[in-house]
């Protein structure tokens, strides 16, 4: 693959139009969150390029001041940051963006920059304070655009929704592919292939099919192992139009015992639980603290040892965390997955998982698909 | 997907052993590339984790001391640790990895410490600094541990060139899906599922499926685009134990006017320039220019809008890039792309690309194919 002055991206689905996209406004609640002396904001990461902009190149900068914004980029985005990016210039550069973007602070002055500093490496840093005056200031504005991210808007939603619908889909397929004696690997092939086909950008992350012992790996990525009788937990995820779904089922292969079945009710349970607790207003920690509890009742909770979501959007991973004492009131907007499991090492695990859209009062949950315990 | 305390990871494949690889060979070389001064080397770059000591999770830091090696990730990765890791202690942390590290250094009264610029963020220096001693001294030994891992050994050597075979064998697949009215994706998902079904791990970079006026972008990752007549660039490559393979051929659909014939045999010619001129102490500059003077005797050079190749190993790109004045000298063991392209906008493009592997005479191209223009 061709590197430096030309490499792959993620291009926008040709059905959706950027200009839906309310990027003027965005970029007016970032600047409006920044420090008072901050003069520019210097976006790095990628996603939060796409977010304020539109550009889903691989390599770019975006500053924003009260008066400007403007993208850099180089000659192999030419013609796309053309199509994608809206309420920003466009300067293609020859060499690096970050460079391009600090010659353009400097010519203008500015010496108060806002940098995110949980993305932005050292050495580009050390780059970024030698490209720019003597004296000029970088600030760490952490998590600003994140924050804003963390709520979406109608658009984002309409594509949220999409690639849930797209990504639930894969469900019959792996249910069609899946016997004792069929390796992981081909069920995650089978679902992967479907969802190409179905017009996928890519998956949004590796496919887990943890099958048997496996299943109580909460990071069973599939394997060479063959599916015998027991828990079978996918996990799986699509990119439609720069979005990402994010879907767990556990189906049992062969007849469950009765304690497989009571362990498997009790995640259900857990998983309705914190579903139910989801509304603007609640804590991100008193939803966790819905499934905890369940499993708790149920002796279970020590097997439950992550937490029970996360935001999704533009990155499979993002705020808010929905953990054990996190304060963080939900809003209504935010989408997050609901996702509690149990792992009992040796033995096996059970994980059940939808993304929720808060709502004022409840949520709406994102293609919703029967949680009865499947077996096969 | 489950967070934070549980995601996915690309794990080995079961059919190679690490015990192949010697790691202790390794960090004893990485150490002696520091300069004098450095008593702890923090290596958090996750390639350069598992080239050091083996493991392939997705949270760790790995910390080489003179006397030491220590790996610490959390509870998650604990038998993932213990299968993999091979010539460091492992510890399992309850926290962050980084911070288990900075403890154990400051413990020991360490207090220069290597660190890795271009891939540590400002935030996590800052933490790195907050929990180190005052006056401890962090080093940017940029590069050191990339460097090493130019030069591939034998055991990195088979695995790549079995990613190779499995990422060539792709190709039969494509010429089969491929005729007019087939969409890029369709293409795509087709060489995918082949991939995984033959035990690809992943693919190593979004597929490349550029038909028509989409060859002319060199970054035309497969799209919604129907296939008509004109070129088709296909550029792909899967991850097998780690490691990556890179390919790309070009074909055409339809009967081809002399013109495109004209330009895709000088590509055709510049490649094979560009492999005849690899050797051992040839330096990259000169393998560049090799391909780009046949292209420039074509008056095609101005189209050559990239570089000539790259590095490939556990990354897809890596050092040493093959590009215009690069004085590198190409050493033996050294895995690189060789992939001349030329991009005519509005009209077409076509890119051939091979690994060859150098050696001290010459080269050897990994599962070469048939480079004549096939036609569709």
């Amino acid at each position: 693959m061709v590197h430096l002055f030309a490499a792959t991206h993620r291009s926008s689905s040709t059905s959706y139009n950027s200009s839906e996209m309310d990027y003027r406004l965005r970029q007016e609640e970032v600047f409006a969150e920044l420090p008072p002396k901050v003069e520019a904001l210097l976006v790095t990461h990628l996603p939060n390029i796409r977010y304020l902009s539109g550009f889903s190149g691989s390599a770019g900068a975006l500053i924003i001041t009260a008066k400007n914004s403007v993208l850099f980029t180089d000659g192999r985005y030419r013609q796309q940051a053309k199509e994608e990016v809206r309420c920003a210039q466009i300067v293609i550069t020859s060499g690096s963006a970050l460079a391009a973007g600090a010659n353009w602070i400097a010519d203008r002055g500015l010496s108060t920059i806002g940098i995110e500093a949980e993305h932005l490496t050292v050495s580009l840093h050390a780059s970024l304070r030698h490209l720019l005056p003597a004296g000029s200031r970088l600030r760490d504005i952490r998590g600003v655009v994140e924050s804003l991210r963390m709520v979406k808007d109608e658009a984002e939603l309409q594509r949220i929704r999409d690639a849930a619908r797209l990504g639930s889909s894969l469900i019959d397929t792996a249910l069609a592919a899946i016997r004792p004696g069929v390796s992981e690997v081909e069920v995650a092939a089978e679902m992967e292939y479907d969802a190409r086909q179905k017009g996928a950008e890519a998956m949004s992350f590796d496919t887990i099919v943890a099958s048997g012992v496996r299943s109580a790996l909460p990071h069973g990525r599939a394997s060479s192992a063959r599916i015998r009788r027991g828990f079978v937990v996918l996990d799986f995820g699509v990119i439609l139009a720069g979005y990402c779904s994010d879907k767990t089922r556990t189906v049992y292969v062969g007849k469950p015992t009765r304690q497989d079945r009571q362990m498997y009710e009790a995640v259900r349970e857990a998983q309705q639980a914190a579903i139910d607790a989801v509304s603007a207003g609640v804590t991100a920690g008193e939803v966790d603290s819905a499934a905890r509890s369940v499993l708790r009742r149920a002796k279970l909770d020590k097997y439950f040892t992550h937490s029970t979501g996360h935001g999704v959007g533009l990155e499979i991973h993002e705020p808010p965390r929905i953990g054990s004492n996190q304060m963080e009131p939900l809003r209504a907007g935010m989408v997050i997955t609901i996702e509690p499991g149990v792992y009992v090492a040796g033995n096996g695990g059970v994980r059940i998982e939808d993304m929720v859209i808060v709502k004022d009062r409840g949520c709406e949950v994102l293609s919703p698909a029967s949680k009865e315990l499947i077996t096969l």
